[in-house]
């Protein structure tokens, strides 16, 4: 069964789905995306990634391409006919194709992708594992609040974390101040036990994930302080995570050549990821 | 006779230029590009831009998808099956296609995509014509060195001057200074006769048209200073200007709502537009 894709309003196997080359999200970067985890057939927080969606179109000034309700159907039906149970989609629309310009005439038609992939179902035992991650200066542009596929200085700096043997980089403003990962939300817990993470400005993306965390966090009782927090701050934390709705809540051990804490897996993380994984287990 | 596009190795009718949903052009922004002018059938400074589009891939160490010497031959065929006498041509090269992920594998085979454009052909006489600009922040990552097609922070900013009845927008750094133009290097002349250009460093891109633009001034026994110089200096300079590959040079007569020197195209502006025209023509 070959993979299908949706493409502007056709249903494409995946070798054959594209985009003009004056497509504007090619040639300007002028698009916006979203990626969606899929588990047990569910799409977790579904409802959040739109609306975030929906606020990255207005932010740019694009329309949606078709309705909120009809993108829902398009979406199930490109999972049924890819008939993923665990994985995630990923939604791109652009501002559109037309003759190369930087202004942009009105009322262009918006491009609409949608396709799907699978992934091995993660499980809590999976997920309770350290993980290293690098620093590296932060030099995107000043409006990181949209998520938008203007992504190349995230694409470097995580190329240059894998070189390195890390999964990840942690991204440090010029105040040496960590804003977040090139595809994840940072969070620290100190040894007062107190959970740290940025508060959502336009320097960082307000993450979905982000979102349930701090909900599931204060259910469970915990100081949350939503603050900015240094690097060197994070190195001498007890224990540090990143969020993204394809990775999760996932924990960090080593920072650099620091170790996080004690160099393991915290209990609060523990508790936080058994936590994380109840709320998808019961998500509806 | 339909226009012709290259892609990937193959000659395309422009409707059925595409290129494929998982492009890391199209998901990423990762990739670069260059634009040729075309006057009376040369290609002009072909060479400056092809070490510059050599230098932007090895910024970030994308590799030449066909040697420069195919590409020379590919961009002339381009230009011929379109019958271009003038207009430009576009270059674009991207990391390539593969199973979405922020880090790339080795080896990518990288994306070429190569069209062209008529346009009417420029006159000193359409050219000698004023112009109005409007400030916005600049709000760009930090590597506006390379020509990257990570553009959306341009598009908003030129989007933003086009409704303002502007012809371009100069961004504006934090501590005052004006950068650049959003696809267009900028330039004022004191009213001691001194021709002002920001250097090229990180913050602009170093324009083809700058570097003819400077030896031509060179030439003329101009006294130019290559320094910083803020918005309000801008404001306050007796004649004004932008230069681009495919604008050449335009003189700026007004910058938001304050007019340039007398609010009329200079001499010194006039003489450069005569001379680069002089250089175009007898470009070889």
């Amino acid at each position: 069964m070959p993979r299908i894709a949706y493409v502007n309003g056709k249903y494409k196997t995946h070798l054959r789905a594209n985009v003009h080359i004056e497509d504007r999200g090619f040639q300007f970067a002028d698009g916006v995306y979203e990626v969606i985890y899929i588990y047990n057939e569910r799409f977790i927080d579904i409802e959040m990634h739109l609306d975030r969606l929906n606020r990255s179109l207005r932010e740019l000034d694009i329309s949606w391409p078709v309705t909120r309700r009809a993108l829902n159907i398009i979406i199930g039906e490109v999972v049924r006919r890819n008939r993923v149970k665990n994985g995630n989609i990923y939604i791109q629309i652009t501002r559109g194709s037309s003759g190369r310009d930087f202004s942009y005439p009105a009322n262009l038609r918006p491009s609409l992708i949608i396709y799907a992939r699978k992934t091995i179902k993660d499980t809590i035992k999976r997920s309770i594992k350290g993980h290293k991650v690098v620093s590296k200066p932060d030099i995107r542009w000043k409006r990181c609040d949209i998520k938008t596929v203007s992504l190349l200085p995230a694409v470097l700096a995580k190329q240059a974390a894998i070189e390195l043997g890390a999964i990840e980089a942690w991204l440090v403003d010029e105040e040496g101040m960590v804003t977040e990962g090139t595809s994840s939300n940072v969070w620290i817990i100190t040894f007062d036990n107190e959970l740290i993470t940025r508060p959502a400005n336009n320097t960082i993306l307000s993450g979905v994930t982000r979102k349930t965390v701090l909900e599931l966090s204060r259910e469970m009782g915990l100081i949350i302080k939503e603050r900015a927090f240094s690097l060197s701050e994070a190195k001498l934390s007890k224990e540090a995570f990143c969020t993204s709705s394809t990775a999760l809540v996932k924990p960090i051990v080593q920072i650099d050549m620091d170790k996080v804490g004690n160099g393991k897996v915290g209990p609060l993380t523990r508790a936080l990821i058994k936590n994380y994984f109840n709320y998808i287990e019961n998500f509806i």
